[in-house]
């Protein structure tokens, strides 16, 4: 006889795809796309729509046939979604939306300022704790995952020295700094790390190092006609900040070149924590973690998406206020049921 | 005038320091060891004593004038420490020590017989919420933090493949089989990773891995006055769960050889997550977590000592039961202030 499951027969991970979490969007860029893209490959989650502050009818979603609508409509979907995921940049976007949405959902964002994270993380904590919600805040792989790397290698063996290795990637800021110089059509800079450096590093030395030791600067820039090659690289190289600090190398190329070899948005990096142990510290001991992505708004995106399920899972345990990476108990970002887990990974 | 700082005016990590997190530690064989070196690294923590089933007359620490106590007595220790830290054996020690101690304390243990987990977490959950204490079970690095690195990849890339590779570095539980074969006077073993299924795996072709393509061993095998080599030999790769399913080379040794190279306890791995991403897939995702450890033991202890850490700081905060990694804030392992970690960290 076959038997018909019953709920009392479900493991918890079978229960969660039962009633799927309604996921919604805010912001259709590259994140936002990467968002739309990592909701399918969730078991447990449904996209409900992507909310935007363009006219609704001009925005195409690009992998699903998903709804959309205007974010002054968002207040009507207050009740069929459980995390908004916020796809704006931290410079504009994310300071206002954060606290402001988490008023009517629990949400996710991947704020980067790093001077403005406790700032940002006491604004929406306010207004997460008065309306009941969870908002996670400054959420992604740097800061993220990295930043939990770096607490984890410092919490087990504070003797050590954490380094943190970017790259081989493109800085989205340091493009558009480029960008901005007068003569300059189109520009992709990659952040490159030393790889003398990381070798040191990985060898147990604990260096002490430079920002110029760490990472060099590799800029390919399409110039336009009749601009001064020698005037642009000085400005590049130049540039306080970005990267006067840095061993920087200009390449000129064509707009088609720039095109076909520098479109992707590949990223990584590592994060490194080495100490010593023993009687007479003679045991090098040695935590690494690296990310090599081809894409960086799609993991970025992953990411966020498994703390949303998190946030969902918290406020339904009567958690409110504002979370960030460091926060979270590890299983809540997982679809599987403790007793699964228990068994498949621990 | 020089002002005397308040308690109003310490963080919350200074304040950590005025009140060190006591601890004790079961049994001294390599692990105690290990943890009575890394309780000093730790800013907020003091060791109370060394609990033995030994005459505790007969054991002398090695790394620290700290005191030494009957098992027997433990009982009467009960308000003077905060969290114990078990490093017996999963074979014998840890299935009744941990059960029976976290009625009386606050324990982190490194439970590692994979199948037994599930029964021992319900064992110390049990005991640990009838007696209002906090018991975190199954600490170290694997399981442990390849557990944390295994779920994190799960839950952000599910549609991804998870690899486990573990060496190069000596089995305890290898080389004590290889010992217990007649003719056997002394030996070693490393599990070695395939340096090629690692390259496949790193080159994002997700195979399919057999136990023998993942790993080989290698073993150093000091051979009694008169016995058989090839016998011995024989015995060694046909052996079934240890031996029999990997491609194995046994080198015979001088017992001055073994002592003077083989006697560290180096050991690591790594936990690789990769996946695709993107509309057509075409985007490579890989997440990568290494140990590279000159000390196991060293290392193992350094993970329980943060762990124990969040045992304390939980039960303060109201929890109580078994808690495996997956289920504890990350925070927590920190004697950072949240306030600290957002600013130096995040």
């Amino acid at each position: 006889m076959v038997r018909k499951k019953s709920r009392q027969d479900c493991s918890k991970g079978e229960m969660n795809l039962m009633k799927k979490i309604k996921i919604g969007i805010v912001g259709y860029g590259n994140l936002g796309k990467g968002v739309e893209l990592a909701v399918r490959k969730q078991p447990d989650m449904e996209l409900v729509g992507i909310f935007t502050r363009r006219d609704p009818k001009t925005l195409i979603p690009q992998y699903s046939d998903t709804m959309v609508f205007s974010m002054d409509e968002m207040v009507h979907y207050k009740d069929m979604i459980h995390v908004m995921i916020l796809c704006g940049g931290s410079a504009k976007d994310l300071p206002k939306q954060s606290p402001t949405l988490v008023k009517m959902f629990n949400i996710v964002d991947s704020f980067d300022t790093h001077k403005e994270i406790p700032n940002h993380y006491q604004q929406v904590n306010e207004a997460a704790k008065q309306a009941g919600t969870v908002g996670i805040i400054s959420v992604g792989w740097d800061p993220g995952l990295f930043s939990l790397m770096r607490m984890l290698g410092d919490a087990i063996l504070p003797q050590g020295h954490t380094y943190t290795f970017w790259g081989r990637g493109v800085s989205q800021g340091h493009s558009d700094a480029i960008r901005k110089i007068k003569g300059v059509k189109g520009a992709v800079q990659y952040t490159i790390p030393s790889s003398e450096a990381l070798e040191q590093v990985r060898r147990g030395e604990e260096p002490n190092l430079t920002t110029r030791e760490k990472h060099r600067r590799e800029c390919y820039v399409v110039p336009q006609e009749g601009a001064d090659l020698e005037t642009i690289r000085q400005e590049i190289i130049t540039m306080p900040n970005y990267f006067a600090d840095y061993d920087t190398q200009v390449y000129f190329i064509s707009e088609e070149e720039l095109q076909r070899n520098h479109s992707a948005m590949p990223h990584g990096g590592r994060v490194i924590h080495s100490a010593k142990t023993g009687r007479n510290e003679q045991n090098h001991q040695k935590i690494e973690f690296g990310l090599t992505l081809d894409s960086n708004p799609e993991f970025t995106s992953s990411v966020l998406v498994a703390y949303a399920r998190a946030a969902y899972a918290l406020q339904k345990e009567g958690y409110t206020g504002a979370k960030t990476v460091l926060d979270i108990p590890p299983r809540h970002l997982s679809w599987k049921s403790q007793e699964e887990l228990q068994k498949e990974v621990l």
